[in-house]
């Protein structure tokens, strides 16, 4: 366990937290087991719970286009971007949860079996209520794991509009 | 002022914060003004200020092409995009400085005369660290602010690959 502390304050999600802090997250979080080819969590639906892969790889799975505009599985399954993550990443998926009410924004599957720690948003804000200095520093990743993220969107929809403006001045 | 206060408790940067703890963070805050047209902050420039609107009106434009890729600034001008911001939102921007060392992710041009208070990323990450229910507080509305960009830029991907995936079976 000790170990695996030590790998958890490498984490982006806890980073500069204490043992003793990631203790008190640990304790809120619920151990969860998926086998392989289970699905995770499934982009649309509504979500409340944050995931950190203790073992196992997931495939992060988001739809490119809007839903019904494509023919069929096959089209569907093109228009997808697939990304790995497992347990040497120290991986962490569902963030946006802790923050919103909002649907998930990706589809994640099982690879191999896994183990999660899952944390529910409410257990995750009240604890962040009672240990202010926990709570900021948490956010404080959380808003610069995001922040990080929205730089990436901002770059693929410069591409996106670039690489539409060359074939609309081509046609 | 007392006034003024009750406008910040509704922006969504100071939501749930008390009167004291947005007097605390307006003690770090400096007072700039702008002249209409002067460039408050450009794409791409490196920042670490944070401002929010006291009064006026700015524009906010975002390239959303490569740079480069365009051969004359008349070009450049069709692909940016614009939106307003003024005092009535109590809008903020420049937020991300508040979370990453990273460029300007637009250029906020003044469109009237302008007051805004700034607030340094140092200077507000020292009064969050003396004071973590504030700064928990602040960052958690920080963080959902940049979910819901994020969000949106997910929605403009979308929009932007369903677009080039019709002309691409169409061409």
């Amino acid at each position: 366990m000790e170990k695996y502390m030590s790998l958890l304050q490498e984490t982006a999600l806890f980073m500069s937290l204490s043992a003793k802090e990631i203790g008190k997250v640990l304790e809120i979080a619920r151990e969860v087991k998926f086998a392989e080819d289970d699905i995770i969590m499934k982009e649309g639906d509504f979500g409340d719970t944050l995931y950190i892969i203790r073992k196992g790889t997931v495939e992060v799975a988001k739809c490119l286009t809007m839903e019904g505009m494509e023919d069929d599985d096959r089209a569907m399954e093109k228009n997808k971007v697939f990304t790995r993550l497992d347990e040497s990443q120290h991986a962490v998926f569902g963030e946006i949860a802790l923050l919103e009410d909002t649907k998930r924004t990706a589809t994640i599957r099982a690879v191999t079996d896994c183990i999660c720690y899952e944390i529910r948003k409410d257990d995750f804000l009240r604890l962040a209520e009672e240990d202010n200095q926990l709570g900021y520093r948490i956010l404080l990743n959380l808003a610069r794991i995001v922040s990080a993220r929205l730089r990436k969107a901002d770059e693929d929809t410069i591409k996106l509009t670039t690489a539409l403006s060359i074939i609309l001045k081509e046609s």
